[in-house]
């Protein structure tokens, strides 16, 4: 399939429309469409809100008439099932679209390539995999959880050139500048849930919220995150967590995730300041972190963020569960003594895991990187 | 002083030229000079090579009669004083120049503006500053060797992400991609010495040679590099260095350091394998960094590049003697158990030393990152 540089553009258009959505469609996907007719843009839309009109829907009450004969442009392919709202390839047919170009397949089971057949069985040319690369990169959480029932696992580090993130008695406020830190209240309102440790409750006293008048947000975007806050977890094994914790204070909900059942006094404490208890498997003591992840997917998390220390996250990593890591570095030398930026204890050159470099950005003085993990003998798809 | 887009021109293409002699013209700095007739250049040249013409001398031959009457931009105040050749304001003056353009004033004692003071008095319109900040680039060993009596202090690091050099068990080869150890050798060629520490070589045997075949020098610059060797510096307090290292057979001077007079046997070793032995001053039995500094200063050194492990790398940080530090981040984990960046016990993050970012590079799959350290209380000039 060979698209035209008209085709790009209109594309472009389109992905750029969806990420309108990037922090308030959770848990669906963050979709545009774009409607031409001719050369002339006759409608576009994107999805705002899950139970609220998809980006197809949006797009053609825009265009009304006009749609009639006209060109769809969707960064993800339109549904052919009935969800909280009608099939978008209905809705096409019906307005008349004689060609849908999709940016990729959709990866919910449920669709998968049924929406455009649907719409060729009544002559409508459809064809998808234009900028499906960047069209991919809108929904990394959606399409992991469609394709594996577990979320998009994204892990937040801070720490100094020589990858410390924190002094040996705790101190840690602040490695990085304002700037990073206002860029981490983005990649927390982008997801559908947070997961932290109890250790970093303990040390930070960390209330883990999205606060968009601190953090320059636009109108725009404070508008769409409005008051949803993802859902907090702290992984406590053995329900170590007190009552005062200021993450119990904030809006939105709280899950503390246990392993152990027997602890009655303290979890009938922690449920009495608001907070749910999880209690999932677990062997030694430790929730399996698994388990976890096959829980968030069935809560329809799309992207988790973890926010924790070494101990937590060395061991994400080990059991190679973090898709991506977004790593804040703060031009500085902490020393040898500081606590390491993950506790992976590595004996050979040969255990090491290469990051794939995704980008690289200033951020004030800070630098940071978005890496991907590259498990040896990974099973991950790429994304 | 306002200097036309001309003049900038101009000067930056003596800057240039100055470059062509960055692996050649040590012990003297680095220098370009371009003459100009109205619009049209006359002449050109640079340094090459101690002994041989300054770069105002090389334009002058080239420029010949038409000289006379033009403007020279040169990178550094031409001298004014008898070295091994003539002084080259004289020679300006002679050739009939009617005004010259320094990038800076000649930081040697010697000189110091005396150049552009002989300019003036015969009438010759002579002033500095043009590009300062670039043409000081050029040069930052001679600058402080010359301000300071020491050389300018390069220490290379190679780390990966989270900030590790090596396996706890000394496995560390390599990090680094091919592009990244290509460039140290760009680092080694331009240094005057290059100093380490006995544990580097007992741990990896290392040559710490210039080897242009290996590391993609054009055939001008293998030219340039020619036979020099930078000198090399093995850190030695104890005198535990086997005569059967590497480094001892390889071209050019190395040095063994220590503080110890008294271990005659070994000492007779190395002196027998080619060594040369440098005694001086310390304390608890290691070496006085600082008298190491003063004494190559003294030798005529301008560039030092210290690669080394993480004790004299950390040593040499908290004495705040290293002055730029050149980071090749390998985009991977080593894990918490393998050795740290620098030896710096800190306790506080008040005791964090801040890293300015020169510059930020991908080389290969690497990072290179050229810092300089920020330390409290700095008395260090602005290079």
């Amino acid at each position: 399939m060979r698209w035209s540089s008209q085709d790009h553009a209109w594309m472009a258009r389109a992905i750029r429309l969806a990420r309108e959505g990037l922090f308030s469609t959770d848990p669906n996907p963050r979709v545009g469409c774009v409607l031409v007719q001719g050369d002339a843009l006759v409608g576009e839309g994107y999805h705002q809100r899950a139970g609220e009109g998809h980006a197809e829907v949006n797009a053609l009450r825009m265009a009304g008439e006009r749609a009639r004969g006209c060109t769809a442009y969707v960064t993800l392919e339109p549904c052919s099932h009935q969800g909280r709202t009608p099939p978008c390839a209905d809705a096409l047919v019906r307005a008349g679209v004689t060609r849908v170009v999709a940016a990729m397949v959709d990866p919910n089971p449920q669709v998968a390539g049924r929406g455009l057949e649907r719409l060729r069985s009544v002559g409508i040319s459809a064809d998808s995999g234009l900028l499906e690369a960047e069209a991919r990169s809108l929904n990394p959480g959606f399409i992991r959880r469609m394709e594996t029932g577990r979320p998009w696992v994204r892990l937040k580090l801070a720490m100094s050139l020589d990858g410390r993130t924190a002094m040996a008695c705790g101190e840690s406020q602040w490695i990085t500048g304002s700037a990073a830190r206002a860029d981490v209240q983005r990649l927390r309102a982008r997801s559908s849930a947070i997961l932290t440790g109890v250790d970093s409750i303990v040390l930070d006293d960390s209330s883990l919220t999205v606060r968009p008048a601190e953090a320059g947000f636009s109108a725009e975007e404070t508008a769409a995150i409005g008051e949803r806050q993802p859902l907090r977890l702290v992984l406590d094994s053995r329900l170590r967590m007190s009552p005062s914790a200021r993450i119990l204070d904030q809006p939105g909900r709280t899950l503390v995730v246990t392993c152990q059942s027997g602890t009655q006094a303290e979890a009938a404490a922690l449920v009495a300041r608001g907070a749910e208890l999880l209690c999932l498997p677990g062997a030694d003591g430790r929730v399996d972190l698994a388990a976890l992840l096959d829980w968030l997917g069935a809560q329809q998390c799309n992207e988790l963020l973890v926010e924790t220390g070494a101990t937590l996250a060395g061991a994400l990593v080990a059991a190679q569960l973090v898709d991506e890591i977004v790593v804040y570095m703060a031009p500085k030398l902490l020393g040898s003594g500081a606590r390491p930026l993950l506790e992976l204890p590595f004996e050979r050159m040969a255990q090491q895991i290469p990051l794939q470099v995704e980008e690289m950005r200033q951020l004030g003085a800070d630098i940071r990187f978005t890496l991907k993990p590259q498990y040896p003998q990974s099973t991950q798809e790429q994304l």
